[in-house]
């Protein structure tokens, strides 16, 4: 198997490091994080702008595309790079954590998970197979296995089958693979278990996945155990492989989850908060909807160098939100993924020199 | 008065002339189409992007800005250039249209026309005066005077007096002018009566304006009306200012327009299209929701040099419209107002080299 991961550099007081991950569409270097883009875009952003921000890679969902326009239609048509304008990596997901979160009348059995779609209620069956098909048409660089997310609350036993049930999904969905150029991530399970985590990161580490991906985080478990779980589970993980914290998004967890060992991360937070009109900084989030920027003729943040930073007041970006305007959403997202480009870079930079600690509770003061 | 619009070229077939206006913010090349921006924004537009497409103008409303966020506001924020982040040339129009159009509880006295917010319910007075205070607040580079828009079905007796009122309207916006570097065009109403319309020119030409526009067309008059009425009005405006008909913007209107003689034109229809999925192009209109372009992996016109055109399918367009991301409105908005400003510019190109007349039978066959 070649090597697609290269570490770079391993910070000293932290456990915190710099990779770089070769795709067929280019190399990405981590930490990471994944602007989030389910129907094939974005939402808000022309590709040209994810490349101006200095945007890596992105992350596809399997379960909308599948649905809709379907996989068959985008392999027709070149894949999902060609059909979304985007020559950059692209991770997809395996569906899993769609079907539930959003499908109707879904059903797990061995076989697969049975679901209802949420656009029309026909019927579908995503297997292990199934999933890798799907991704293999979509021709994503990254594919993830067909995982249960398991709910923050479920009981042990229940945590333990379906741990088991998802590492035999992980084994299905590896001789499934027609793909050899498309990289394969397992996911961990266990939910808060830790002898439950070790279990699953044993049975998926002596596997030929190209990375590993930690899942069943920040389902509302909270912050502590969402830190002490992140950290345990990744301490396990093989160090030659990156590892994915998986749709963790809040700059202070991203911090603390570099600090413990990740290297990839996604969210909507950047880009659902800007069309709510929640907006990052280093000097705190700001709600650009508040009466106080009515009249506010500075930039959102004099530091950024975002399109939206650079050009408009925060009076022009409150009347856009309260006008209801699309250039109000567009605006705010091409300044909410800089931010986290941003973020990650000057992450990045710390690392490198040394100067992680401090930089992580500068930051975190900053974000929280 | 300096001289701000320049006659370059006149057709000797049609009455289709070429010209330069001067203002403020820089010269425009006549004929043009100015893009409607009426919140501050030409809707799902970055200013970059209006650029790229080469856009010259964009038209602000009045109506809309004084209501939300308040040209006070604008004014103290250094004017409705800085605000939107658009440092090519604005027009302003006068408010009055909306104000028959949008508002509730209208009534209008010699004094000017009292209306109700359709936002909030507030009620204001639009008079001639303040019409000009607004429009210099926002600082526009060419404001128009306040005008009633008569209805096309408007009695003869109504038009007259309607008229005569508009007329000592425009008188009165003349004199509360206070920043002479903002072009101000009159507008000639009289509804469908020719000597209406005549006597209508005769005291607005006699005035200083630096440009004259002709109102109350493409209110539902019928295509047959909107021509007779415009060519004969246009026909009689100085032959050395400006001529702008407002308001109407199908291409083959435009196109008879500049053959009768207009020089400028805006329109919602390039940008309200878009978002409703009809796109322009010079092999006829297109409706993208359409099932054929579900898997047509072709660009929506290969002829076209649009960001849309070069990077993205039918299919596509299709899939982002059907799954209502933002990204549809962008793109589609792209592609129109780039073949609006495209057409404009292959219309000056055919009446610089004396095929006006041949480029417009075959342009309208397509566009119709």
């Amino acid at each position: 198997m070649p090597t697609h991961f290269t570490l770079t550099y391993k910070d000293t007081l932290t456990k915190a490091r710099l990779g770089l991950l070769q795709t067929p569409h280019g190399v990405l270097e981590t930490p990471c994080f994944m602007a989030v883009g389910t129907q094939g875009t974005v939402k808000a952003m022309l590709p040209r702008d994810l490349r101006e921000i200095g945007c890596q890679i992105i992350l596809g969902n399997t379960y909308h595309l599948y649905l809709r326009p379907g996989h068959e239609l985008i392999r027709e048509l070149g894949g999902l790079h060609k059909f979304m304008g985007w020559d950059g990596p692209i991770l997809t997901d395996s569906g899993g954590y769609q079907v539930f979160s959003l499908a109707h009348m879904r059903k797990i059995t061995e076989e697969g998970a049975r679901f209802q779609s949420h656009i029309d209620g026909s019927t579908h069956l995503l297997t292990p197979e199934k999933a890798v098909e799907i991704q293999e048409a979509l021709g994503s660089d990254i594919a993830m296995v067909l995982d249960e997310c398991i709910p923050a609350d479920a009981k042990r036993d229940y945590v333990r089958s379906s741990t088991e049930r998802t590492i035999r999904w992980a084994e299905r969905c590896l001789q499934a693979r027609r793909r050899p150029q498309q990289l394969m991530f397992g996911i961990v399970q266990g939910g808060l278990f830790e002898d439950l985590r070790r279990s699953c990161v044993d049975a998926l580490a002596a596997l030929p996945f190209e990375g590993f991906a930690v899942g069943g985080l920040g389902v509302g478990e909270g912050e502590a155990l969402l830190q002490s779980i992140g950290a345990f589970t990744v301490a396990l993980l093989p160090e030659d492989k990156p590892r994915y914290l998986m749709g963790v998004g809040r700059p202070q967890d991203i911090l603390a989850a570099v600090q413990a060992g990740f290297d990839m991360f996604d969210c909507v937070i950047p880009t659902r908060n800007a069309r709510n009109g929640t907006l990052f900084t280093l000097h705190g989030r700001v709600n650009i909807k508040r009466a106080e920027f009515a009249n506010d003729g500075r930039p959102l943040d004099q530091d950024c160098g975002c399109y939206s930073c650079r050009h408009f007041s925060r009076a022009y970006l409150r009347h856009l939100f309260m006008a209801g305007e699309i250039l109000s959403a567009q605006l705010n997202t091409l300044h909410n993924l800089y931010f986290y480009q941003d973020f990650m870079k000057r992450c990045r930079q710390a690392i490198s020199t040394g100067q992680s600690i401090s930089w992580t509770e500068q930051a975190g003061l900053a974000v929280s």
